[in-house]
Order: C-alpha cells, then structure tokens, then sequence
C-alpha cells in the first residue's frame, strides 16, 4: 500500500464510507429488484431453485496483507463463494459483501479491495446487492453470502454418488498451493533481507492460481449445454483427499483414484522438485483449487471425453470398500484428509 | 463462563464443531430444500420475491462479553436479522450463520451461543441451513445472512412514503439504549469493587431489551391481516431520529414529528431520570430498539387505531419542508442524525 494516497475512513463516515464503495455498482440481473440502499435487497428467482452459501475471511487465517494486493484479495473472496455455487451446478446471481477494517485502513484501500468485487462481479455476472461494514479492532474481515440459481431438480449434492460412478475434475490441482509456498518463502528471504528483490519469474501460473484463482464457470455451462447431470459434485477448496472423502462418506461409498490421472501444471512440479516434496501431495492435500470434483455414470463418458478441460481420476465402489489411491508404483494407498502425507513418510 | 466444563476446540476440529453446533437443527420450512451439509443451502421461495440482509457483529465493537451472556448474544444476533428483513414487509424463512472464534473460547462456550441462535430459529420459525466457521486470533465474529420471503409487489421500501402520509412506530423507543447505559455503569461499579452485586431490580425491562430484544413479526402479520400496505418501513436500529432522516432523504420528503407521541417505557424513563438524561434522548437518539418506523396513508389510520402497539408520532411534509420535531413544550427543532443532544445543550 505504500505510495498511495492514505485517508482516514473518519472523514467520511460510515454512510459516506457506504456510499463510496457501492458508488460502482451496476446492476445487471432481472432476478435482483433491489440491490443496495434499504434494509435487505429483494430479489425474484421465479421457477427455480435459490442455493446460499457464505463464507468468512479473516486476516492472518485465511489471507496475509504482506503479500496479497487487496484487489486480488477482493477478487478471491467472491471467486471462494461463486465456486460453491457452481459446485451445486448452479449459476450465482448476487452477493451481499459485509467487511469489517481497523483505522489503520485508508479508504484507498477499501476502493482497491471493492475494486477485485467488483471485478469478479462483473466477470461472473453477479450483482452486489447488500452487506454491511463495520470497525474492527484488528484485522480485516470480510463475510460474503452467494445466492445463485438453479433448475428445480437440477440441483447436484455431495451424497448421491453411485457404485461405478466414475470419478471426474476438472484443470489442474495443487497449484495454488504450490504458489502460497512460494510467497511463504519469499516471505522470509525478504524479512531476512528486505534489500533482495523476490525472483517470481517463471511461477506466474502458481502465483496467479493462490493470488486470483477463478470459479469453473465454464464446467458447469458445459454440463448444461452437453445434457450432463453429475451424480455428485463439490468444489475443492480444502484438497483432492479431503474432498473425494466427503462424496465418499455423505454418498456411503468407497473409492479408487489414480494417481497417474491426476492432472498437475508443470510450474507445480517444478517447484514441489525444488522444495524436495512430491507434487501429488500438493494436488491431494494442498486446497485452494476451485476446481470442480464430481461423479458421472459411466454412460456419460462420451459426453465429456472431448473436454480436455476434465480428467477422469477413477471410479466410485462398494460402501463396504475402502476409499485408495493407486500409486503411480502400483502402490494401494489409504486416503485420508491430510493423511497422505503420512504414507511419503513410511515410504 | 464461569464454572462451566470447559473444553477446547482443537479436541473435536472443524468438522466436529459443525457436526455439534449443527445437531439441533430441525427444518421447518417447505421452502428449505437442502440445509446445512453441502457447498450451499438449496432453498424454493415459487411465486414470492425473495429478500437478504446480513449483519457483521465483532466482539469490543458491537457486544461486550463481560456483561452479555452467551445465549442472549446468540439469539440477539438473529433477531438483528429478523428485523430487517421484517422492516421490508417480508417474513424471515431462513438463516446462514458463521462464526470465527479465538482459542480461549471453550467449546461450551459455543454450545450456549448455538442455544440462543436455535432459540430464535425456533421462535420465530426459521431454518438454519448454512454458515461457516473459522478460527480467530482475537474475539468473536459473527456474521449472519436473513433470507425472507414477501408477495411479489408487497415489499416495502424506504423511499416511497408520500406527503401527508401518518408517521408510526412500534412499541416504545429508548430502553434498548437505556439498558445498555445501566450496564456500563454496573460494570463500572463491578470493575471499582467486585464485591458488589449489581442491583438490577426495578430494570428488568430495559435490561431485555437490551440483552433480548424481539423482533416485531406481529406487526408485520398485523398488516397483512388488517390489508395496510405501508407507503415506507425501516427497523430503528439507530435512533429513531436517523431513521425517519433516511425515510425523508430516500423519499425526499420533509417531516413533522411530536416528541408527546413517542412512546417511552416507565423504566427508560425513570433509568433516564436517575442519570440526569431526557428519556426522549435515549428514543430519538438510542438505537437498538428494533421497532419497526412505517408511514401509512391517511385512510389506514382506521385500520391501526386500535392496535395499541402502534404509536402514531408525527406527518410526512413537502420536499422543501424541514425535517421537525416539535416538543413537548411546543418548540420546533430540526432533527438530526445524532444530533438532538446539540438541542439538550442550547436549552
């Protein structure tokens, strides 16, 4: 934030402080009556379905302002929650914004983070129709809600996975997490000396994934376009393992993934090599993807085998059976969330 | 949280605490397709519009948890909510709730927070169907969404009120803010000399109001019984001095209220006498009242006369008219968002 233009929010108060960052607001959707300005927003989402999803970001937990820009961090914030819409094969509509910022906050970077909302608004098509803003002691806060839409029954849940199922994602995994390594450790070259300039040349893929990661729009227009219904579906935020383990366990089944098939950049190899680690612990355990995991009936494969965009990683078994990974040795593997790392270790 | 068992989060993890604070929730609404569980919440509001408010609550800045007991705290939040989204003409149908706490808190602790959220769920027959929960390094954070539902076209918004429309509030004003001035000089007493008990008797109304505050569904439902159709509504969270401001500049409009109208408690009163504070202070200027502040053509007045929680308190005038109240003593002194002490002090 150094060389810009530093104002105190107390200059223009909350309503003022309201006023400028909602100032930019377009509204786009025919579903969104009311956005800003009343005691609630009113919308009309006639004949579908409406999907609610919220999450909370907290500085120094889920983001660190030494090397997030607050646009990128704005950007993100919705991208978290757009993605769980999608993975419900929904299409997000609105989004109500409440931050929370200590004094130490100028307004010139409030504008910067509404800038990354409302950026990623537009990109998505999403109006922002309310929220709240508040002081903080601390840190910044920022809590978003999503409100998508949906054709009644078109809805996909995390429970409804089928024995031979296959197993299906889309891009690349373990890139984003490869990035927030790679700004860690920039991190610490530059407190150990703040003369050395960070050399980020050659890892822009990595960096962008963790810095302004996108939410798979395109998967599910392709769902729709191609007539495919997923049999379960969930967005990966928190790892492959953790989340293959949650259809696995809300569908009661068991599952076999191949490790082979596991799509992973090269720039996330690259580095998981440099650091010593295997980069299929970074796709399994690392999060932060945004990609979308889900099942189809093995009839359906036709229909996405064409799209590079989506690697079929294995298939969905008996409730009785366990959920493996099949090493790229031929290994049978227990998966567990965040317990991968366990198996390099006896290895 | 005295004598409480106490248990700390890290024993159960994330997806414990979810599973626990989560148990309780029973669904009620037809219009709740899919609750807590899945990326999103999977809601049907068929033929009705839809409206969302949310509210960031940060401990130091918007509750004190030396003096607010957990489950008063809990239910409190939600009614905030509740509030707003009844301030639009629409009933509240269901809620996202998350939470960031900090390691200190026991999960007990939590437990009675959820208590008082499930308490209002209940009360008020809303579902819970989503949130998020994180950790955080300093004190609670609470952030809730409210998803309500209202006939298309009977929403009602804070800038539509006419000239000559009946000015009318709910309830009575100033004992939330009462509430909260004995608490803070109870704590002063507490801090001085722990000894002391505080003696709360005779102010167990502005105590509720403060620690319990409701929120007026029966207004509401009174409208739709009695077919009153307000012109303009908004909750007074703030005053209802700057509420009636907001409704006159989002309508622009001026207004003519009479101090002998708005109705106060006997124990904000008394409370206010006791501090040497005129009672009307606290309700013009107080807060957290969460009445709900409409204006209704003339030919309603019929209708609401005899409902005796309906005060009404003043006009709606001309644009170029002033923003009024006229006192008991029959001076006329323009209202101002928080600034009617500066009147006290020329007295």
């Amino acid at each position: 934030m150094s060389g810009i233009k530093k104002t105190e929010i107390s200059t223009i108060g909350e309503f003022g402080l309201i006023e400028r960052i909602t100032k930019d607001t377009v509204l786009k959707n025919k579903s969104t009556i009311k956005g800003i300005g009343d005691d609630a927003a009113v919308l009309s989402h006639p004949d579908k379905n409406i999907v609610v999803t919220t999450d909370l970001l907290i500085e120094g937990v889920h983001f660190n302002l030494m090397y997030v820009p607050l646009k990128h961090l704005g950007y993100k914030a919705v991208i978290v929650n757009l993605s769980d819409v999608y993975a419900m094969n929904a299409k997000p509509k609105q989004i109500v914004v409440s931050i929370a910022v200590s004094g130490r906050f100028p307004l010139e970077a409030i504008d910067e983070l509404y800038e990354g909302i409302h950026l990623a608004c537009e990109k998505y098509d999403v109006d922002l129709v309310g929220g709240d803003t508040t002081s903080s002691f601390t840190g910044l806060i920022i809590s978003i809600t999503a409100i998508g839409e949906v054709e009644k029954g078109k809805q996909v849940y995390r429970n409804t996975a089928n024995e031979n199922d296959l197993i299906c994602v889309s891009g690349d995994l373990g890139a984003a997490y490869a990035g927030l390594q790679l700004l860690e450790r920039e991190k610490e070259v530059f407190k150990s000396n703040p003369e050395i300039n960070p050399d980020l040349t050659g890892y822009e893929y990595i960096l962008e994934r963790q810095l302004k990661p996108e939410a798979r729009r395109d998967i599910v227009e392709f769902f729709e376009k191609s007539g495919i219904h997923p049999s379960s579906m969930i967005d990966v935020s928190d790892g492959l393992s953790s989340e293959i383990l949650h259809i696995c366990k809300q569908s009661n089944k068991g599952c076999i993934l191949y490790e082979e098939h596991i799509s992973i950049d090269e720039q996330t190899k690259k580095f998981a090599t440099e650091i010593n680690i295997d980069p299929s612990v970074f796709a399994l355990n690392g999060g932060e993807d945004y990609e979308l995991l889900f099942t189809i009936a093995q009839p359906d494969y036709e229909k996405i085998k064409s799209n590079p965009e989506i690697s079929v990683i294995g298939h969905i078994t008996k409730p009785e059976e366990k959920k493996l990974l099949v090493t790229r040795d031929g290994n049978f593997v227990e998966l567990k969330a965040l317990g991968w790392n366990a198996h390099l270790e006896n290895k």
